[in-house]
């Protein structure tokens, strides 16, 4: 891997205090500055060891930078993407860790500087936890991540937005920022709602006679709620869609139940079991790996 | 705390195989007797340490016990319990692990030596794990155990009771085997459902883009597809009425971002994140053992 200059991350949050941390730990820069509004809460991402540098301002910050990535919240980052391809060079890569894609990609590609740096990135690890104090420099270890080029990304940007993403520890994924909102809706969107309504339909005063299954279900409601608004309303459609598959097995298991069908309930959920034990054995198995290769719709 | 004598284990996987790893670890008792139908599972559960002596015959294993707790499948407890009854003495206290409540204790009424023996426990612990193999003598610490005596429970079964599984290290909380249905269906036994909804939602070849949010909120779809299915047939009209409450938080969700209500949206997630960020500090906060006696019908 080549030594990455300077690069600038835009919001020093989890995602890019973890960012930070990694291409620190891994010697893979040789200055990070790291850009926000607040003053504070850059000095601390500094004393935590995840930038090198602050800048409050973003033209400042990234005028000599070789890679600008932007890691704010999905409703700024299409507007922190083009303010970054304004005042940066124009050998610079433009990435960004936002977990909706097409809303971000449209928005950059109207932009006629931004559309000759820019590649779409979507690193999918993250946690219930918010800001710089929980970031950690194996964030991203083996974990995917989904980069978005379309026909006018120069190919040249895709091959550093590779070698950027994997060197933070991503495997790469490639697909279309369509393709991308429609997976995701089902593989974290989705699961964010069930968390969410799950919590919602459990009293307060029964919270002592819940276990694991309650425990982990309900984790991540206790993320962000403007976070997951924004993203929410990003790929609305989508997750409709997804709510409508999903509302079609809880369906289809209420029939079963209400009818009594205890061998028709022990096949629907033996149907399924067996993919979920799967993910018991380890994240990076080579079954994961080879499905991970056939989402690729490029490589 | 008083020691027992004899205490027999009807069905000693991973609930009956941690009773008797807690009864051990802690010298609560003389001896610890493993009963079941396979040998080879008895002698290994031995081998772990979970038992002290192995029995196949249910009149034979109970026949000396202070103490019999039944914790097989519930579809089997009541016939077991009723087993039991009827050959151990009858100064035994008789109990069970069981993840319902209702028809287990009816039927254990109607049987005239069990109802003066009996009093219905459900420790509220466990994995999506199966076998003694995972079980683990600190498996109910501070965990709650509910018990549902009715006005026919002899009072002093139910001090004895309280004194066994408070022995094991749970906290005993006590409601009606109705209560106990209806909240268990909330926090148990719908979490549960959620979570197989979502694995089947979920094509496999996606699994590669899922995150901490799927994980978590599928891990209990592991869990055994014969158990589940007796629990929630079971419990099946609680259930179709948690269902319905857990329904109408997804309908309201769905409304609000049909209509792109990005407040509402935002304000239907606050409501709930603080009590499931209550639950992050501990699972034994002052806060959730107050909420715990106030569900307590008597104490």
């Amino acid at each position: 891997v080549e030594r990455l200059g300077t690069v600038a991350i835009i919001g020093v949050g989890l995602i890019g205090g973890s960012i930070g941390r990694a291409l620190r730990a891994r010697g893979l820069a040789e200055r990070v500055i790291g850009i926000g509004r607040d003053q504070a809460r850059l000095d601390k991402a500094k004393h935590l060891g995840a930038i090198d540098i602050t800048a409050t301002d973003v033209a400042q910050g990234v005028k000599s930078a070789d890679v600008a990535v932007v890691c704010t919240p999905v409703s700024r980052v299409a507007a922190d993407l083009c303010a970054a391809a304004l005042a940066g060079p124009s050998a610079m890569l433009l990435t960004d860790a936002g977990s909706t894609k097409q809303t971000i990609v449209d928005a950059v590609e109207r932009d006629e500087r931004g559309r000759t740096m820019y590649v779409g990135a979507h690193p999918i690890a993250g946690s219930e936890r918010q800001g710089a104090a929980h970031a950690r420099d194996d964030l991203f270890d083996g974990r995917a991540c989904v980069l978005t080029p379309t026909q006018n990304t120069p190919p040249d940007r895709v091959g550093r937005a590779r070698g950027f993403w994997s060197g933070l520890g991503c495997r790469i994924v490639e697909a279309s920022p369509e393709e991308h909102d429609k997976a995701l809706a089902l593989t974290s969107h989705l699961p964010h709602v069930v968390a969410a309504a799950l919590t919602a339909t459990v009293p307060a005063e029964m919270l002592p006679l819940t276990a694991g299954a309650y425990r982990d279900g309900t984790r991540v409601a206790s993320s962000d709620a403007g976070l997951w608004t924004a993203i929410f309303l990003q790929n609305r459609d989508a997750l409709l869609h997804a709510l409508d598959t999903y509302q079609t097995q809880i369906n289809d298991f209420r029939l079963l139940l209400t009818t009594r069908d205890a061998d028709a309930l022990r096949e629907w959920w033996e149907s399924f079991k067996a993919r979920r034990d799967l993910l018991r054995e380890s994240d990076s198995s080579p079954i994961a790996q080879n499905t991970a290769n056939d989402l690729e719709s490029e490589t």
